[in-house]
């Protein structure tokens, strides 16, 4: 059951903010889709981006000026909220970094936690199932990116499911949560005290074991205020180069962590999932 | 007295937000600047945007995709506020059609809308005379486009003073305020209930008497819901039959009146204006 909430033509394409019941949050999600023109011919690839922390669905939509690549590229843009909403978990609204709007992209394993906060699994199966049912995505070419948060979301969620995202970029990551404090404090609440736990949830600690089989473009940039404390490109580099991941790390002089910064080199992460996903039968 | 509110790194160029105390209006404004690559070593042409009901200065800077274009081109882009803030005058803040965020871009007459809301002197004459001091703006060439309201706001100010504005062009503009349920409620608390006296704000009644010296592009969406009512561009049209105005006015099927809108046709309306403006010596 999906609800349209509004629809609005752009670049020849369609823009529409759409919701539905979701049976892994068990609540109503909202989600974004951009349908490129080539889509009202032909099933296309769909590119999946995830936001930061504080964000939802509508955000990467408004500022990152992506449709007009993705209509020039036929690449289908799908935008999902940061985590479920309205549940009023205790302790859920009290900070911008846990809880509403700061998923961190997991499944919880903890109390009151692992009830709703699937959104790991909703990113991973249950949104790209909808998206294959009804609209025109090619279930075979599925990429996935993302910002801040997201950006740790769209590694992890490829890194630990290969065989279904078959291309990852990111602006901008946490790249070691386990080793900064926004995820510290999020996976010590979401997944346990014990950080044993954690590393299934970690890009660098996933990378370094294992690569993933194409290369990973990742933007930084170098003014952004959170870079050393949170971000820690530092760590996906050296994971990169203890599994062999080819890995394309640009670090950009004077760029903040703002949406300034991702419509800058928006062009650049489509045309980088376009080349992989063309590349697939 | 410049107050900068935060500037970022955007397509090689600076995109910064300020604040100074405006002598028209006598409050704090706001406003933003797209400073592209090129207006580090030289003044560049300057481009002037007037946003809609509702806006503010941040709206087209976020939403529109601009700055991409303007980088290209090497234009600055410049977006002040909707209207004076912070005033409290009784009634300002009890419709969205009216007061704050709603100034409709004229020099008010009547009490107590007077004293403050003086847009049409602020960005005819105040904002770039700012503009012109503080940042590489060339004076020589300076344009002016809106949305909507300011879609209306950019026609007037060029109409009414072609001499300081050297390019012109609307999205979704009020064409004939004056025969319009939002520019009748407008004009008569801002400039009383004599319609007579409203003539000199509405852009189909100065364009049918004296044609702006170039070109005027507007791009109307067909599935904007304000269209008949609000905008009719078909009095604008006529106007521009009447005194041979040259006016490049496109309708798009399906387009709506939001900045998806936009968007899709920015990069065309900084084309246009680059042309007008690099035509001058």
């Amino acid at each position: 059951m999906l609800e349209t909430r509004s629809e609005h033509a752009c670049f020849g394409g369609r823009m529409g903010y759409y919701s539905h019941a979701s049976t892994q949050t068990g609540t109503k999600m909202n989600f974004a889709v951009y349908a490129p023109p080539q889509a009202q011919h032909a099933a296309v690839p769909a590119l999946y981006f995830l936001a930061g922390l504080t964000c939802n669905d509508e955000t990467f939509m408004t500022k990152a000026g992506a449709q007009r690549v993705a209509a020039e590229l036929g690449l289908m843009l799908v935008a999902c909220d940061t985590s479920p909403r309205g549940l009023n978990d205790p302790g859920d609204s009290e900070s911008w970094d846990f809880g509403v709007g700061a998923s961190f992209y997991v499944d919880a394993t903890q109390q009151p936690w692992s009830r709703h906060y699937r959104m790991a699994s909703y990113v991973n199966t249950e949104l790209p199932a909808l998206i294959e049912q009804h609209f025109p995505a090619q279930p075979g070419r599925r990429g996935i990116f993302g910002h801040s948060m997201g950006g740790h979301g769209a590694l992890v969620t490829a890194l630990r499911n290969p065989e279904r995202w078959h291309s990852v970029s990111a602006f901008a990551p946490l790249c070691n949560p386990v080793n900064a404090p926004w995820g510290q404090k999020a996976f010590a609440t979401y997944l346990g005290a014990d950080a044993q736990a954690w590393q299934a949830w970690d890009a660098s600690l996933l990378m370094s074991v294992r690569a993933y089989p194409r290369t990973i473009l990742v933007d930084q940039g170098e003014g952004d205020k959170f870079l050393a404390r949170e971000l820690q490109p530092d760590a996906l580099e050296a994971a990169a180069r203890t599994s062999g991941q080819p890995l394309k790390l640009r670090r950009h002089a004077g760029y903040d962590h703002s949406y300034y910064f991702v419509q800058t080199f928006i062009a650049d992460h489509l045309a980088h999932h376009a080349a992989q996903l063309s590349a697939r039968q």
